[in-house]
């Protein structure tokens, strides 16, 4: 490890679920207060407890038939019964994917294999379909225009190489969501997946995909139209709020462990893969996960994902409890403090339910850029939005704008997401820093 | 972690480098042997501690731009350093990825779009190109006909779903090796890609790839022709013998961190990604790995990664004695046991250089099948073969088949695989073992 890597220690651990969330030490030695959950979470002691295990015990090939081998997988076989558990689901509806990124792709790989191979089989040969000379009908995919990069990036590449077509739904300014009468606008008869987010990264917000799988799967369709793939990233909602694939009805639901307290691997949930739901792989080797998803297994991570379901699962009352406690009281003192014509919440939209632990909020004024304010701020970890775009410079959240926020609020946001570890009294400390940060900036104007 | 797994503990650790290898405890508590260390390695203790260090240290986002995403980032720059000098390459060269299975994916990947993409700007435009009804010249690739699962699977979906025309080499039965001659009469003007594995997974052969890629370069190839890839999956070669990607003159080169005591995590070697080598990406999302490969980092299992790659640059020279020395031991005491009428070595090729921990031998007699050999011992863990064909029943390997290994001979192969912590008392312990086994299944005859 690096001097520097080597320097920057966690100083404390929280009494009251051991997860260590102060992070960091600057050349004062104040205790920076980690609340950026969204971006990632800490990984729970549990869950390092089950990867060591499995770094030591049971790093046996899965695929070997002895015993080391035959440890691994049933390891693998549990933590893939305490996911499905979770998520409502089937152990044999649970893929093992290397994340989120690789689960979102592979849906829309399957999408377009199964419109292409449906249109073969109705049409006479896949081939003749394609050589429909300026005739060809592209498969048509529906998303919003608030997903993850791993969705727009992927619809936006198939977009440009003539693969699909693509409608990226604006969610709606009054909501912050995708509104199913607009999902339903935008059916074709070449649809053939509708992938919209559980709850956004951002602002929270928690979009209507049993409403809208409802609708699609009611929708009459020309009888040569391929079947629409309901997908949903379910990413940010998972741990947070309770999350039922089947009392959602989607088809496909992307999880991803190191947003609730695993490590950097993730599933897709499929309702019945390769039965009730196609599924194409989009990489080819030696058959692990039913050839759905080859490469040798990830058992120590997989151990790791399985452990923290497990927690999920037993904890989410309590855990959805605090989070909703901790994120009221924070935006009761942001109010207390700064004045209500100073705080505006970016997440708060009539009537649209949010997740419990996403605070977004902009302190009015000029001077106060959500990155100005961060950087001034000496407790708080926070962002300005989604952690891949912080490469993107000084532009207010694309995001934020997409759901109406005006230009000017948006420059000023903050995303301040809590965590099981986050106490009151870490809030206290942050709207104190918060105050001192916005008072040094507004003394330089 | 159930009670089945629980109760599979490693009795012991081995003292000369901490790795533990002696794996589970059947009924009579006879200690196992692992030498199966081609289907993996056990999880170097360093590797363990870096993970473990990283799962409690450098959870942060590594696209988070306050001091713990920074310090994620500065691990992964780190590994990637590390990882490029054990392989002759540059940090710039080394992208990360799930594992090899994606790794070899990617290649294939990329030689078809660049395929593609030339075809379009040499003759207007892809579409067109697509659309020379009964015409379409499809690339070419060449590869071998015992490599990995994930080149082998990959290359016949290509192939069956008329994406690529593939020839699948024969390995030569005198020298189970890919032949450089053989490699040039199968060139085409479509040829794209040249895919063989550094290092055989069962015999050990390992394959001219310095001389394939001078001769495929310096061919005289039609002006319209594309580019042809070089590509090798150093699997199972990394951490046996010196690897150089420059000095083999490959563009990419696939590592795979659990062949060499990391963990489930790989990397792609390219010489210089995107400027001197193309490389298009399978997945698409928040821009990580230069968009090559993008999702958020597994910064845990990097950090092994790159402490594996450590211990390998440090280590080699030791290491390659030390499997040499214990491997010829092996042989020498199979040969004395049995007698040489009985042993046949199926890793021994006049002229060919193998790698130094392979012994694959049969037990020639009736009744002697692999399988039923390995399932007689009582300390011995090897295999029949590839981990991945463990499901194949009671076939004799095909990659020994195609090394011209007879039928009968094959039937009864088993792979020994030594590694780092093996010593002689072991290997004495296991060829013991093996007579005991011989001699009941020779008495059930």
């Amino acid at each position: 490890m690096s001097e520097k890597a080597a320097s920057t220690v966690i100083l404390d651990h929280n009494s009251r679920d051991k997860i260590s969330h102060h992070a960091g030490a600057d050349v004062e030695r104040v205790e920076r207060i980690y609340m950026d959950y969204n971006a990632t979470t800490p990984v729970d002691p549990e869950v390092i407890s089950a990867v060591t295990d499995a770094l030591h015990h049971a790093w046996g090939n899965p695929s070997s038939t002895y015993l080391p081998g035959a440890k691994a997988k049933d390891i693998i076989t549990q933590a893939r019964g305490s996911i499905a558990t979770m998520i409502g689901g089937k152990a044999a509806d649970i893929i093992f994917t290397s994340g989120g990124t690789e689960a979102n792709n592979m849906v829309f790989h399957s999408a377009l294999e199964l419109f292409w191979s449906s249109r073969a089989s109705a049409e006479g040969g896949r081939e003749e379909n394609h050589q429909l000379n300026g005739n060809k009908v592209l498969p048509h995919i529906i998303t919003s225009n608030v997903e993850h990069d791993s969705i727009i990036n992927a619809a936006e590449h198939l977009l440009k190489s003539g693969k699909a077509d693509v409608t990226f739904l604006p969610v709606s300014k009054m909501t912050g969501r995708v509104e199913v009468d607009d999902v339903m606008a935008a059916l074709r008869p070449s649809t053939c997946l509708v992938s919209v987010m559980l709850a956004n990264n951002e602002t929270g917000v928690i979009m209507p995909i049993r409403d809208i799988c409802q609708k699609v799967r009611s929708a009459v369709r020309p009888s040569s139209s391929p079947r629409v793939l309901l997908h949903t990233d379910a990413a940010q909602a998972i741990g947070k709020i309770k999350v039922d694939a089947r009392e959602l009805g989607v088809d496909y639901m992307t999880i991803v462990g190191h947003k609730f307290y695993a490590t950097r691997i993730g599933a897709l949930y499929v309702n019945g893969p390769g039965s009730t739901t196609p599924l194409y792989p989009l990489l080819f080797g030696g058959g692990q996960e039913r050839n759905f998803r080859p490469g040798t297994e990830n058992t120590p991570m997989i151990a790791g994902l399985g452990k923290a379901a497990e927690l999920v699962t037993s904890n989410l009352a309590v855990d959805e409890a605090h989070l909703l406690d901790i994120r009221l009281y924070l935006e009761q003192r942001l109010l207390a403090v700064f004045g209500k014509e100073k705080i505006h919440f970016n997440s708060h939209f009539p009537g649209t339910e949010t997740l419990p632990n996403t605070c977004n909020v902009s302190i009015m004024g000029q001077g106060l850029q959500g990155r100005r304010v961060l950087s001034t701020c000496r407790r708080l970890l926070a962002s300005v939005g989604a952690a891949c775009h912080s490469g993107r410079g000084d532009q207010p959240s694309h995001i934020l704008l997409n759901c109406g926020i005006a230009y000017h609020v948006a420059a000023n946001a903050l995303r301040i997401s809590v965590g099981r570890a986050t106490t009151r009294k870490d809030v206290d400390l942050v709207v104190e820093d918060l105050k001192e940060a916005v008072e040094k900036l507004e003394q330089k104007n």
